[in-house]
């Protein structure tokens, strides 16, 4: 299948949209790009979209097979996936299985440590406002999704979190946390959608804590794609 | 009753608290003082610790009476009353009935637009880091509260809500959003803590929208004392 002449719907940091022939399907392209604190850092990664392109199809797999819908329908070639055609939801859902990142510094918390409940945060997904952490009540003032709806994507998202912590304990990854997107179908389901890759969880090894995730670039740790990689071929080899 | 002579327990930007010979029971002192945006801005405004005592003992008797505990036992004098001795909890619950101040600005919401919903928020009460926005994950990752204490908090928060509408509306006054704290009593139980008053509600005049609180002094409009004392006879002159 090639897309080359394909209207292009959206050129995002990460991210192609095309159009197919079928209005109700997308081709999303992963690009060689990392952005980080908002877009303020920014660089090109030769081959990073190859890697977030096959962990995410592999990771969508695995969450299909668990009974969660996702945009994912196949993959197209190295860096390219067909997809459900969705408006996707100006939400993150974030999950905190340990504590890490920006919550460590807002709430005066450990970095590494493991609280005694799961975290779940929402943040709204606006470049004007810096995406900030919000709650529940502020997505339903916000007009972006019903109290029903967020139940719903809560749910989901627990499940998510149990299935992504298994696949990641079996290659001994700890999911430390992860960020998920969702996105309204043409037929007005809610449906999982965005990516799942080290750009979008972060992900330690369990044994030695080194970071195999995002935090490499955002921290200037080097290795990113060395790091995408392992994650890449761990997952690859589970039986 | 004079408390002069008592141990002074604490002594914060707006209220003094103060032992009595009941190890249950302390006299909370109203000061002449107003602090915003976390303390960097602080004057002293005559009489107005006499108008936020007395507009406070007002309030939390029209809740004892709806059937909210709260730690309010009774006026002691023009700036002081006795109220039960409690651990207080350090998270601020925010109701917003209409959009105004932090939020509007951090969501881009228009300031006195009345949502489709009422807007619950949590703050974590910490000098340290800002008063930061949180939801109720944090609050128990926080160790500060169960999530059963955080439903039965928020139940008592949407009564404290209904009841102050209410009350506020029958003066005129619409009650655009409020700041309550919660504490522990010696028994355990969590009761409505701190104070109701122009310092912790938005309160604008129903017909001419004019600000009636602390905005007053935010924002620099003036006339602190006048709004305070025409909120406070408007309470009292009620049937």
């Amino acid at each position: 299948m090639s897309f080359s002449d394909n209207e292009l719907l959206f050129d995002g940091n990460e991210k192609q949209i095309f159009a197919t022939d079928d209005p109700e399907r997308v081709i999303i392209r992963y690009k060689d790009v990392a952005t980080a604190f908002g877009g303020i850092k920014r660089a090109t990664i030769t081959n990073k979209g190859i890697l977030t392109n096959k962990i995410s199809a592999l990771m969508f797999g695995h969450l299909e097979k668990a009974g969660i819908r996702t945009h994912f329908i196949r993959t197209v070639d190295e860096r390219s996936q067909l997809c459900h055609k969705v408006g996707l939801i100006p939400l993150e859902v974030i999950v905190r299985n340990y504590v890490a990142g920006s919550m460590a510094e807002r709430l005066g918390l450990e970095e590494g440590m493991k609280p005694r409940n799961t975290i779940y945060e929402l943040c709204y997904n606006s470049d004007e406002f810096g995406d900030p952490l919000i709650n529940r009540h502020h997505a339903v003032a916000l007009g972006l999704v019903s109290y029903g709806e967020l139940d719903a994507m809560f749910e989901t998202t627990q499940k998510v979190n149990a299935v992504l912590q298994d696949i990641f304990g079996r290659c001994g990854i700890r999911l430390v946390d992860l960020r998920i997107e969702f996105g309204r179908a043409s037929d007005g389901s809610i449906i999982l959608s965005d990516e799942i890759s080290p750009d979008t969880c972060r992900l330690w090894d369990e044994q030695t804590l080194e970071k195999l995730d995002k935090d490499r670039f955002r921290y200037d740790d080097g290795n990113i794609i060395a790091a995408y990689m392992e994650v890449f071929n761990r997952l690859n080899n589970l039986n």
